[in-house]
């Protein structure tokens, strides 16, 4: 396990990266398929959310999914047979220094990965060197910055940016979506074309409101709230204002907006 | 002229609305047609920005245009009559107070107009009665808030936010993109469906780098510069900084996000 992931590696965890990777799957991943008989890296697969839909969705390909922490990679493996899918093959490894020879795989794919990393050039150089020539990588990331909401709430937004400053602690960047443009580039990945997806919310779409706003977002918040108060990094009572206001835009007349940034590029 | 108009009104401004009216056109009002002979009210068209556009996408409705500055109002007329338009006809009103009887216009449009008002419920309600029944409304708002920027900076943001506290104190709502849907519904729309639309800008896009993140949104908030120095919104090296920043957004590597949102609902 690595101690330093913010969210932490609890079971309400593992069920909330499952809540988030099913809302979320057609909006980030639709356009996510690799052609038969190419070898795919995933790198970072964590407990396995996104593995799912991408060998689901590129059933003729054959995926390595890495992953650092044992335990989350024990999950991965048992979610992926649960579901009957044989194109993929697990490894722990670390994204910074993989197991693998240059030019190996025809494409690499990292999601929700970078944000928690020291150094995101490191690992992108790494993920470059393990890639053919012509081959495409793919990152998602989001960016806490992104997020905005009605009513709109002071303390709110200090909730969120608790989250945002315990992630820079652990060395991440939770406003990474932003700059994923420039950080391929200077990767030296080339065609780079980055495509922000947003998560609109509101009551018309009951569904979202639940799975994202409640489920996703405010418990991801919500779930650093220990460390917060243990820390002092905001009063209790804000603190819990700021949770409270967050599920308060989840009511009727409420909005909420996020964005995700999905980038391709190619070596 | 409405002294209380944040963005006042002068030809430079008058350029921007322009340049931002080019560079969105596409964005913002692609899929708003009408069809043939339905009569459709353009609430406070201002300029004629986007009055040239949906004359041009739809010319076989017929327009009225109502604004209340006849100074915008002369520029409008004549911004139409030079593009050949023949299907809007102008007329000098307040959108909380029309000249028209109730169940008049089959279709009503406003944009960039809300956001200005102390009470963008009452102009709804005005909007609601001149509509007929079955009749649409759409609604176009920015929502400054919804800005954020690589590099990041503390300065552009406050600079940004001295934007929206002068649009609060002249009575206006800058973050009002957002609840567009809770408006709309509590003024009596049905099937209302906000659609976000979301700029981002990167060096791979040269046009919206210049057309966006320059013209657009960076001179709007350049704009209010002399009443932040006069009133001390802002300490002045700061705000120059904040600018600063917002145009460094620009360069190669810089990234640039902003959200319009596009609501319709139906009488």
């Amino acid at each position: 396990m690595k101690p330093d992931y913010v969210h932490g590696y609890s079971s309400a965890e593992d069920a909330r990266l499952m809540d988030q990777a099913s809302t979320l799957t057609e909006l980030l991943h639709c356009d996510t398929t690799y052609p038969p008989d190419s070898l795919v890296l995933e790198a970072g697969c964590g407990v396995g959310a996104q593995t799912v839909t991408l060998a689901a969705q590129s059933p003729q390909a054959a995926f390595v999914s890495v992953e650092i922490s044992p335990h989350s990679l024990a999950q991965a493996k048992a979610r992926v047979e649960a579901r009957g899918l044989t194109n993929v093959t697990f490894r722990e490894a670390d994204i910074v220094s993989l197991p693998f020879d240059g030019d190996h795989f025809d494409h690499v794919f990292v999601c929700f990965v970078l944000e928690h990393l020291a150094s995101p050039e490191k690992a992108l150089a790494e993920l470059r060197r393990v890639l053919k020539p012509e081959g495409s990588i793919t990152v998602i990331e989001g960016d806490h910055g992104s997020a905005y909401f009605y009513p709109d709430s002071v303390a709110a937004h200090r909730a969120i940016q608790c989250l945002v400053d315990l992630q820079r602690r652990a060395g991440g960047d939770a406003l990474i979506g932003r700059r994923l443009y420039p950080l391929l580039v200077r990767a030296g990945a080339r065609d780079v074309r980055v495509s922000p997806r947003m998560v609109y919310v509101e009551a018309s779409r009951p569904l979202r409101v639940d799975g994202f706003i409640r489920k996703t977002f405010t418990a991801m918040v919500e779930g650093v709230g220990e460390q917060v108060i243990r820390e002092s990094l905001m009063d209790e009572d804000a603190w819990r204002k700021g949770i409270r206001d967050l599920y308060r835009t989840a009511e009727r007349d409420g909005t909420f907006c996020y964005t995700f940034f999905k980038a391709v590029g190619v070596k």
